[in-house]
């Protein structure tokens, strides 16, 4: 036998039945639960030109694409490797004249020429959801609970949120603890190593408390709302607590962790990361954020959206996904009975010649003179 | 606005939300009759080496692909152009030792770096069914009840079948009309433009009457038995004749053109090309082959089959596709009621803020008072 894996380059690989009937029940799950949010799939190509698929949005980095040029343009093209730019990209272009909000949903495949990590997948799954010309907190809170109920229709259970507050620095240092030039940066990486010795030497003594003001949501607001800012924090703490409250229904666990900036730079002013129990590392990520582009002003359009990378989901419930039943159709079977079968949703496996078996075709019935019948 | 035309590369596109919907809806349909026949997806990556897609069958070509180094391998890979090759190395690989028949199915997108003909689309959608260790005339009818099942669950009507016998000029040469060593590939040539004159200049004055043993399956079927081949064609003929009784029942139109082979450089004894109307080109092709390895000897495994190409009928569908209803679901809405609706089906779309109508979200419903109540 041949060893496929050696045949396909590394971080690449086949779905096989199992795993793959999971991914088809499951991006159609996702996709459900946004097409009934009034979410509008829109399919962008595969491949376009990188310096498109580059702009638009901060942190997406063209030397992470795989790239080629194109004989018949001899321009550089692409592989997408996230699918938020080109979501923009038609917002702006094709659905710039397009009532606001406007909600778009898309799902499928990104590439990379490296995993990230320990996930050395170069090819990955990703669906999600952008609600274009909206910031403010409803649509904060409905793309949360669209997020949240789309990874549960998916299979996910104890999924968990994770808030942040992307542009939180850069607020307390223009409102409540100016920062000598320079030393902004060195406060945010110190915030992400949660060293508070670090941030009173990059003089931030003021920002220590952010690090402890982590952690499950209702203490961690407590100890962010206690931090004296003179109110600069008070609109984004009511913000936050308006969300809070608004998914609690969804069952959700929520946590805070108001300095957490990783893959969260081109948000704006609310980021969240989604996990679920189970499964490692983080399932998804999204928040508000300003879509540049030429229709949009210097400042660009705002939007809120969410991504979801659902393949270590998938990887998890195939395993306990149930197999469907499947019925043998012995050789001379009549047609008309079988197609009323299928109508009805059962599958069907038909013998093509006398080896065929119910056994060797993987089928849990048999149709026996006109009736469906169990096998033992 | 900017012209998004502009920014994509030629022959590439995005679909916006009506096709989009179709495309999604199309899709869905057609792998659902596929599992109901007992096809079983499996999901292969959009890219690999390009060694791996070029081999197993012939007639695809990697210099039609887009191709590009591996930074990681350093090997050459390429986009896939077909899907057909990876399902061959998934069932002489990783499958190879399955039960057969095995049934397998894909459904997702192939790039080429030109279009073909008068279509310049690079990016088309194609999904099939490959029904693998079976080539016997059991397994052709199955795959062509399925290939038109599905076009008609897509949205297909009047679907029509071009029968083929790729084969049919060596089987002759060998068994009934001998050819001068290096005629055949001229005897084949003068079919393909059916030049009578040209095909006696060529030495195959016996092969004039296939000509005309084309159209209306039951009138050709009739002219290519009366062809006096010593019995050669017995056994193809009558095989064509049980595969056109047994589809039959589900109304497509069947044609016969024996010796057409663009499109069947990898098909043994059986092939077809599916229509449908108003539909420019060709829908689908598929037939019996061989897919050589590693695993299945010198003679490579035996396999029926068939790919579809959906794009011109979903562009064609789109227009009449109905738009659902959508429920405007006003500011301050009780939200479990909104929940209530999508569980039954209904799509919504919330107002986000004071500004936001049932207008301007393109509803045809509103929730007044916990009730639906449709808009003028």
């Amino acid at each position: 036998m041949t060893d496929d894996t050696d045949l396909l380059p590394e971080g690449l690989e086949d779905r096989l039945p199992r795993e793959a009937a999971t991914t088809t029940r499951a991006m159609r799950s996702i996709q459900d639960v946004m097409h009934g949010h009034g979410y509008d799939r829109v399919l962008p190509p595969m491949i376009e030109f990188e310096k498109s698929l580059a702009s638009r949005m901060a942190g997406i980095q063209s030397r992470r694409m795989f790239r080629f040029v194109d004989p018949s343009s001899l321009r550089m093209m692409a592989l997408r490797s996230d699918f938020t730019p080109q979501i923009g990209r038609i917002a702006q272009g094709r659905l710039a004249g397009a009532a606001r909000p406007l909600r778009l949903m898309y799902a499928g495949q990104v590439l990379t020429i490296k995993g990230d990590g320990l996930d050395p997948a170069r090819e990955k799954l990703q669906c999600g959801a952008e609600l274009i010309g909206a910031d403010n907190v409803a649509a904060a809170i409905e793309i949360l609970i669209v997020a949240i109920e789309a990874l549960q229709a998916a299979g996910a259970r104890s999924v968990s949120v994770d808030f942040t507050l992307p542009d939180l620095v850069d607020t307390l240092a223009a409102k409540a603890f100016p920062l000598e030039p320079g030393a902004i940066e060195a406060v945010r990486r110190e915030l992400d190593t949660k060293d508070a010795g670090g941030l009173r030497d990059a003089g931030g003594e003021a920002y220590v408390p952010l690090i402890y003001a982590t952690g499950d949501f209702d203490g961690a607001i407590e100890k962010l709302a206690a931090i004296d800012a003179g109110g600069a924090l008070a609109s984004r703490i009511a913000a936050l607590r308006e969300i809070a409250a608004a998914i609690a229904p969804t069952g959700a666990r929520l946590t805070l962790d108001p300095s957490e900036r990783h893959g969260f730079e081109y948000q704006s002013w609310f980021g969240f990361t989604l996990y679920a129990e189970g499964v490692r590392g983080l399932l998804g990520r999204g928040g508000t954020y300003r879509i540049a582009g030429a229709n949009a002003g210097g400042e660009g359009e705002v939007a809120t959206g969410f991504s979801l990378y659902p393949d270590a989901l998938i990887d998890l419930i195939a395993q306990s996904e149930p197999l469907s039943d499947k019925v043998f159709l012995p050789l001379g079977h009549d047609r008309e009975v079988a197609a009323r079968l299928r109508s009805i949703g059962w599958r069907t496996a038909a013998a093509l010649s006398e080896g065929d078996s119910a056994v060797s075709l993987g089928c849990s019935h048999t149709l026996d003179g006109g009736e469906v019948v169990a096998l033992a």
